[in-house]
């Protein structure tokens, strides 16, 4: 398994640089503070709120999980985030995904101010990460799949990228930090979905791949180019009597097929998935960092 | 030439539903209202501007085209943009590039109010465009792509669309229109730019190919597949000793050599050019309605 890109290990050497500015802030008498609101007993959500409340508490972050009846109206979580935003013993904020049916989450995102907006979802941010303004929020898993192709030293200038999915979190930002003009960007890319049309040969073109799309092993062996370097974005519940739970998380990439053909490949779990917290930490310290300047 | 798009054409046709909703809300006391701001005597600006103003004056349109000097500074032209945000007799802010040295473009762009932002380059409505919000406003040019594929008949869902130039106007958000899911997108998308390896061979598989890279003719026959649409964003001033200014505009395609192969092209002039117009009336139109909801 010479060929893993380790997420863990990527995620345990930027979270080793994010304590030291941590460090820097609480030298200064600043302790980067966010506050994770979470709206329903989602278990997904309690389980990933719970691992960025412990890392939080790792790295010296302060935490505090606002946890809010499943029935909240969308307007009482608006008027919880304005609350947030005005006060200035909180840097970061983060509404955890999914919402409930009754909540439209994309005025949520809206509604977390810009520089709080740790997430990277606010349209300004967005638009920032499009035009190449590099002073806004980049959302935390694209961000963290970009650290991944830089730190395992993957060229990235020129190379063919092809990205599997087409949404808000994952594939569009994703596309925008990999098209920019600048170092560790330049690449040629091309964003594919349920509605490309030969998408095998997209994808057996790639110099990179990038599976955000949803679909359990979507990626198979004869899908990649040898040596390409594959990322495995997807976490997909299937069912599986075998497991407790009656269910496992599977990725978008068939694993055992294509780690033999990949030139660099992430495992999944241990990928993607530690780094989308360690962007989110460091997005968080850079935002005490703003706004303490 | 059976295979042109008629850009000037299309143009009218969308003019003549933009007067339409002009009179409506001149009907109801609205006249819409754009403010041209222009720094300097740049002598495409100049020419811009005033066909922009010729066209608001076809339409029912009013505008005032504000002048500022050449060596204004970036603070008295945000000032001036400020209080045009907050002047409830101007409906749409457009300042004309390019600026002067010391001026920031994208503050500038940033400073104008989101909902009089007619030019669509506020990062707030650039992040819609990327978000799939349809509430922002979409920069003119490819707006103004977009119709003519739309107007064309051209099959855009599914097509493999190519993008030459990652511009901020231009290759960008076009390439974040085409991507979306839904009626009228559903592209698979691939932006090209100078760092591409290959582009030729990207080109050759396009079925719609958009240039806008900023080079003369960049487009040569071989590399468009026969039946092609050609889209010509480019506008290039080559020396031209033939022509009494010295000079003259040409495309980024090689129009003569591209049409017999292409199923349809635009023309340069009379493609895309009379659509950014078209779709800059539509805009400050649609801003008059909202601003008078």
């Amino acid at each position: 398994m010479q060929n893993l890109i380790d997420g863990r290990q990527i995620a345990a050497d930027i979270h080793a640089e994010t304590r030291v500015r941590v460090e820097a802030l609480r030298s200064r008498g600043v302790t980067p503070r966010i506050v994770f609101v979470r709206v329903g007993e989602d278990p997904a959500s309690r389980v990933y709120v719970g691992m960025k409340e412990r890392i939080c508490a790792e790295l010296g972050l302060e935490s505090t999980t606002l946890v809010l009846d499943t029935a909240t109206p969308q307007a009482d979580l608006l008027a919880r985030v304005v609350a947030l935003n005005a006060d200035a013993s909180v840097h970061g904020i983060l509404v955890q995904a999914p919402l409930p049916a009754q909540i439209d989450a994309p005025t949520v995102f809206a509604t977390v101010a810009v520089d709080k907006d740790v997430d990277g979802f606010h349209p300004v941010n967005v638009g920032r990460l499009l035009l190449g303004d590099s002073s806004g929020f980049v959302s935390c898993t694209p961000a963290g799949v970009h650290e991944l192709l830089l730190r395992s030293g993957t060229p990235i200038a020129g190379a063919n990228v092809v990205i599997l999915g087409r949404g808000n979190i994952v594939g569009k930002p994703m596309a925008a930090i990999l098209m920019q003009k600048g170092p560790g960007a330049d690449a040629t890319v091309t964003v594919c979905h349920s509605r490309t049309r030969g998408i095998e040969e997209y994808c057996q073109r790639a110099d990179i791949l990038i599976a955000a799309i949803g679909v359990p092993r979507f990626v198979t062996a004869s899908m990649v180019k040898p040596g390409a370097v594959v990322i495995d974005v997807g976490v997909n519940r299937v069912a599986d009597s075998s497991a407790r739970s009656g269910s496992r998380l599977v990725g978008d990439v068939d694993f055992a097929a294509v780690q033999p053909i990949a030139g660099r490949i992430t495992p999944n779990p241990g990928g993607v998935g530690p780094m989308t917290i360690a962007m989110l930490m460091r997005n968080t310290v850079r935002a005490a960092e703003i706004q303490h300047e």
